[in-house]
């Protein structure tokens, strides 16, 4: 087994590039990853919620795994997401993702029928993890999403001795008591990456090292100051990097969440697409509005530049 | 299109028959069908929760619903749920559903990403109909499952608009009164398919007519029984039968819902096997305790037979 | 124990009518009090939901209960609603109608701390049943309001057995199965009072006797013409006529519920002024488009009226 | 009006001496007072959540209420918390708390019927606001208890024009983004006092000042000491501590919450009795298991003591 123990840094959970009809355009994730690595992205969570995976058919998460992974080429981490309503489902796309040599994988479990212990939990990822067990699993906590918030140090018992590639978890939820005491689990055992950009900062402070989030994908440059700075005890200024974040999230949040995030592409020159249904379109007229609100906070100082020139 | 209109009678929403190993047992399904016919049963809703269906992979449920319309051949109805995360693989089993000659197709939406509003709610149902634009589509809504719950009244008014193959809802929740409001809409135009069965009585005093459910899969001559007297004006004969129902029902959710209604198809005889993760598959020790919990309320005077002596 | 078992017929829930400035105005109580026994309701149940008894202090709580006890003058059964954040208030509560001659007593349990538990919430009932040891005591079960959703049956188990003044269940949810278990349990020992109008045909055919609802207070003469179609096995008249109660229902909700059904006091000649914050107050131009939808649905042909000419 | 303006340090949310038969046991009010300012907590928050306000008549929150003014002695600030189901009361209380020299008063809406809307919100608060218009009045959000979750943002926004005395919020939950939007709103114009015990260390690294918690109750050295360590650049030591929180907190909700916090008095000395219904009264076996497992995490260094060597 391979861990790549202790993970620091932010890890980006890309958009899938689409065509107006909604079909994946694969020639633009090359763009995609190669923006990432210009700005200092040490990862990638492929298929999660911000690339639509649950959307995507089987098929498709398939060859768009391979398309990241390929266009990464070893450079950034690649963490491929599994998780799907079929936990069989599940465990053959952990199996791909282990031939297509993917770094790790994650998984949420079922949204349909909901697993209400951290025994069936543990049962299911056990399960998935029967598909690529040479490769790092990490749960996906997203209580918001899953309607699934279970006691994270329990799991972190109870996985840790199963599941012998049982790696950490994908914490996205603003319990940053239950996230620090995962992180001090078993000596800092595990890695424990923070999902909720808006609240980086307490995390940090806490003693976060590793983060995944879909706000990186654009400012990704604020987020590495802001870590720099606080680094340094530059607290004042830290503080003030993060508030730009909570605004920024806040523009995110009135224009409906990820649909809105997907047309922020867009407005900083790496135009993704549309999102796909069951999420709402993002509207024509809206893309001004949203720019407008952006522009007042201060958004297109921080945003993720190609480290060339060229502008794809 | 070839509107079933106004169904009526029990439909049933058969389990998945599997080997210990949690492979589908297609050999089993045929006995499965038949004893549903020689019991009364109008109809079945296959790959619905019930049936696992969100626990199938892509593959499983097609060569399922498959196999239960080749089965069927026609002697009764075959609803195929073709919900799913992903509204584009659901548009592929609505299509693979019309190609195999299913008579009718139902749908939930994303449980991991949530349609908040009708018109979003109907953008997806109309994209999962252009798979099979020749068979009735029934929107399943069962809020307790998916987390959402919208007006069906305003369903009904745009989702009847904008897809010429709607037909109906097929409605597992306990609000009799939006129920109601359903069926009379528009002249009774369009099919609400009842489906909380311990509340079957309530849903016939108001106006239904037609019933999908996962105990008529074990008990089907208690409902059929309990309808015939119900016209007949026996009341109190038709609450005694509920009464047996709501029981029965409390029995279920005792031992944890659908991992026990499927045990209890060993306990009349018609082992259709274990759940599969992420339910929680049933412990050997339970089925006595199970057992004497259904004898004790009278169950099994009321459980399906083989119409001929044979039992498999 | 003077135990009014098996209570029968419509039990409304009265409006606390107030002056413009959100005083009680105590001189209407007996006109709203006679409108109910003219349109034979069988009894009140007073400081509950409906009539704002939470937003009210415990001061114009025992005063009002007080002025309703005194105006039914034993031609109709007054039910005071003690339940109160602090169980020792509700005490107080219930010692002071016992005091002033109510026939019973009910209480929800705190919103604040919530009961997790029957044990806990049985010991919360002991303690109020306290305070008035020779009143029936009813649980007041309105999970909606509350956000508590426990087993009744095993309510029923354990108060039975706890307080020797308990007497039933005030039950306002949807779940007819689990109301049909709570009559039926113990051979009908308890009273099971239905509390979803909306809902009163389908209780109606699973054996319920009794009824507690806001909707009573204005169309009375709706429900009893729908409780004597369905004994004289009129089916279909009394679905029609819960299908109007459902209309109504939709239209209170659209125009946000209590709040609307405190203007419907007014639309139907008897004033009981506008609600108290924390609800909405009903805006002026609002009662025109209220009386338009209700006009439309054939509200008028069933409101309350007094026996005589007179109206106030 | 008297704003005191960007309150900084510990506030405690003193709990209610209580005799064994649950009333109030004022004798012990002055000791209560006299450890928190011996161990350099702040303020009080009187008859909130921790105190069991809810729990109380208000008879008592008054009397309480005056208790503590009396005992504090103008040697810490007293917030009084005044929310209540009925407004109107509120009111009263908010009254009762500017005539007896409260310094502050805090309030949630009420728990029964809730509101929906900031606008809603702010009439409620604006009512509360006329019984004490010299006081500076914080809305108590805590969602987990009250249900009600809204933008604070907007609240600030609106309050702030509506209500001449509105000063703040106290803030519990985890939302750090949202509390920090709340903090730097209209240039640090209002004070935001964190309620999140567990999550001190995430509110102080984002700008918070001040914080309101139950547990500083028995340790606020431990706060305090993280307080100066955090200032002192040692972000190290800050974590461990803030851990031992966590840690703590952990127990704390393995022993179901409040109730036991309340118990956690009688262990450091200084007995306040148990809980009121409808928590969950300690049982007497409880308190060994609870004291060993803070023992195991080193709760014991860190407690409250007098300055004195007198122990009551």
């Amino acid at each position: 087994m391979n861990t790549p123990s202790h993970i620091s840094g932010l890890l980006s959970a890309p958009f899938t590039p689409m065509y107006p009809d909604g079909s994946i355009n694969f020639s633009k994730v090359p763009d995609v990853v190669n923006l990432l690595i210009d700005n200092k992205v040490k990862g990638m969570f492929v298929c999660g919620s911000t690339g639509e995976g649950p959307s995507l058919t089987t098929e498709e998460r398939k060859q768009l795994a391979e398309a990241f992974v390929k266009a990464a080429d070893k450079r950034l981490l690649v963490f491929v997401h599994v998780g799907h309503n079929s936990i069989t489902e599940a465990r053959h796309l952990a199996e791909h993702a282990q031939q297509i040599g993917a770094d790790c994988i994650s998984a949420t479990p079922s949204t349909y029928f909901k697993v209400d212990s951290i025994d069936l939990l543990v049962a299911c990822l056990q399960e998935i993890a029967k598909g690529a067990p040479s490769l790092p699993l990490y749960y996906y906590n997203i209580p918001v999403l899953t309607g699934i918030s279970l006691d994270m140090v329990k799991l972190l018992e109870k996985a840790g001795e199963a599941i012998p590639s049982f790696a950490g978890i994908k914490y996205t939820a603003p319990l940053i008591h239950d996230y620090q005491a995962c992180v001090n689990f078993s000596n800092n055992k595990y890695d424990i990456l923070y999902g909720t950009d808006e609240m980086l900062l307490s995390a940090l402070a806490t003693g976060a090292n590793g983060f995944i989030g879909s706000t990186y994908n654009f400012v990704a440059p604020l987020y590495n100051t802001l870590m720099e700075e606080f680094k340094k005890g530059n607290l004042k200024e830290a503080q003030r990097l993060q508030y730009i974040s909570v605004e920024m999230v806040r523009v995110i949040v009135k224009y409906g969440g990820l649909r809105a995030q997907k047309a922020m592409m867009k407005l900083i020159g790496f135009d993704c697409g549309n999102v796909r249904y069951p999420l709402n379109p993002f509207k024509e007229h809206e893309y001004k509005l949203l720019e407008a609100d952006l522009k007042s906070i201060g958004f297109f100082d921080w945003i993720c530049k190609p480290k060339a020139a060229t502008v794809f």
